[in-house]
């Protein structure tokens, strides 16, 4: 899978595991932001989040999200997706939280793992870049 | 003006000049973000825009606003503060703008400096804060 929605000149802040924010909105109508890992296939953006928190309620209500992630090695450059959540797959074996444990730390398992969390997988489908240096 | 709703132990990322993100709420009440400078009295954050951009418009609208602040040194340290737009000032001398690009530029002059551009200071209340590291 892939889109042409991504400028080539700004999808390495795709694919580096960089700290990205995911903005979303809250019960209230209002803004909420958090910082997420994530991960890029080429067409879609996937993070990783529990069912009790309020970003995976939140996109439940709303799918529409906005992720920016700036460049670590210069901060006045930046990629800022809009899109929309297009999917919500369990993750029961807590693979996909590994694969970015090990993306981000290195590590084969993710440490902070809680065994009662359920886990699930949000995949995101960008609709709109924009980008800046 | 102080304020105890931001952690003593993360001012300190709001006394830095690290890039900000700040989420709001876009005209079909979608998540919007955008990196953005700030600065910090104490008590209120101050942005600098024009009032042609989106971001101006979308306060103007929904005061609501969220700027998530990644510790420049420590990924997974942040700082997320949820606010409200209680003013917006003129910025006719763009003294605000010249004062960010000293502060983050070190420069004594905003360099992008549009004559045409009509400058406002937007002045942000913390409402509510979260933080992580």
């Amino acid at each position: 899978m892939t889109t042409d929605v991504i400028p080539a000149s700004h999808e390495d802040l795709l694919e580096a595991p960089a700290i990205g924010v995911l903005s979303s909105i809250g019960p209230d109508r209002e803004p909420q932001a958090h910082p997420i890992w994530y991960d890029w296939d080429g067409g879609e953006l996937r993070v990783s989040t529990t069912t009790d928190r309020q970003k995976y309620r939140n996109v439940q209500r709303d799918k529409r999200v906005t992720m920016t992630i700036l460049d670590p090695d210069n901060p006045y450059r930046y990629l800022e997706v809009r899109g929309e959540v297009v999917e919500t797959e369990e993750d029961p074996d807590k693979r996909f939280i590994d694969h970015l444990a090990k993306r981000y730390l290195g590590k084969d398992e993710y440490p902070d793992k809680q065994a009662d969390a359920e886990r699930v997988i949000i995949h995101i489908a960008p609709r709109h870049a924009a980008t800046m240096g």
